[in-house]
């Protein structure tokens, strides 16, 4: 099995700070953000430019150049609602570290990104998702085949595609936890690729608790099959517990300095 | 789903200090060690007086009225190779807080060690062994089903049986791992209890390594089913893991405050 994809999620317009460096063109606290998550261990970087209504395409070309140009063609997840600045992210996109990841589609009104994705050979994040929260497996299953479906009649890899089952909230859905595990494994027993918002099972707890939660839960769901998560790689808990996770998988050798690798 | 049960393992004559004192009869090392894990979230205390070939049924009926007398009935896992020990042990033992644990039987040469369980009422640890180490899971699944039948046909209850697959250390068996927690599942597809000495995976790892990757292991052995195990209850990263790992499993119901209970 390939090793698990951290999909680094501190790039995004929802942290005052780079919200403002975006709208301002402001390389400096992106750059620094960005190295951040890489030393601690992303693969990817989520690019989360929010709406970005009137300026997407052009905020979105000047994010990926500007990050790709400093780190080595970093591959990146392109992550807003505006469909052209996805395209547009994805003219200046160079490959040579991995195709660009579409954030997100889902079955229901943007179930078209799939289609862009599959126009730009890029990989998708699908979420199992309609109009609302899926209420049971068969349903969240039942979103899983649409949207395969319509990605391999657009000649997509399946592998390509990134299901994610959307994680809740254990304060409130405390009992639904072992349903989305239980979703993951069969995303997996289909040898499809799963990701996930893995920390919104920890949302509105104590903040010394959230990595303890969220390791448990990154550890249940690797046991499961999941393949990626978008998180916070500079969650020291979080990063020690899925690399230790991929040793126990075999998906990467032993070695007594796994940990710093 | 009942909450996961963790077994303190410290009172071991491997322990040079515990050995002296079960020697001498000394209570007071013995006490210490018991309040620490208790105070740590144990449930059970493992006593393993060693092979106790002479004063063996004296010795563990003095740890059993000591424990007990001092920790409120504590409930106590009775581990030794003489037979005659625990049997001592379980003639002065309260059941208040849970029936005696016997550790252990196997499939080979300590067969005869469910038989005592079921004659006296007690649980048994059932090593998925027979003679040397079971080669995949279609032989730990023999040695399995080979107990549970010996133990039915003794009127036992399944769930008393605790099936323990053996944890194999990852520096050499690495790839390994996931058999391990394949037979647990089996197991607990069979809804049978299981059990085992989880740090053994992380045997010859670098110190503050181990606690990172027990825990990575307990989490993805009780998303696969492990209803207990015996490890360290002060290693704090481990027990933390179980505690939560437990309110994902809607074992036990969500506080702010869990970590602590």
């Amino acid at each position: 099995m390939a090793k698990f994809v951290v999909i680094g999620e501190r790039l995004s317009t929802t942290a005052p700070a780079i919200n403002r460096a975006f709208t301002n063109r402001d390389p400096e606290p992106i750059l620094k953000r960005a190295k951040e998550q890489l030393d601690a261990g992303a693969t990817y970087l989520d690019v989360n430019i929010g709406p970005a209504e009137n300026d997407g395409p052009e905020l979105m070309k000047w994010a990926v150049e500007l990050l790709q140009g400093n780190f080595d063609n970093v591959p990146l997840a392109l992550d807003t609602a505006n469909k052209a600045a996805i395209e547009a992210g994805i003219s200046v996109y160079n490959r040579s570290k991995g195709k660009p990841i579409v954030n997100s589609a889902d079955a229901a009104g943007r179930i078209e990104y799939i289609d862009l994705a599959a126009a730009n050979d890029a990989i998708v994040i699908a979420l199992c998702n309609g109009e609302g929260i899926a209420k049971d497996n068969d349903e969240r299953m039942m979103y899983c085949q649409t949207m395969l479906e319509r990605g391999m009649e657009h000649g997509m890899e399946p592998t390509d595609m990134w299901f994610d089952p959307l994680f809740l909230v254990i304060k409130g859905m405390q009992d639904k936890q072992e349903q989305i595990l239980e979703c993951i494994k069969m995303i997996s027993d289909m040898e499809l690729n799963s990701t996930g918002g893995l920390s919104n099972n920890s949302n509105g707890m104590p903040k010394h608790i959230r990595p303890i939660m969220d390791s448990a839960m990154v550890a249940m769901a690797m046991q499961c099959g999941l393949t990626s998560a978008i998180v916070n790689p500079c969650d020291l808990r979080l990063m020690e517990t899925i690399k230790s996770c991929d040793i126990i998988k075999n998906n990467t050798l032993y070695a007594d300095s796994y940990l710093e690798l």
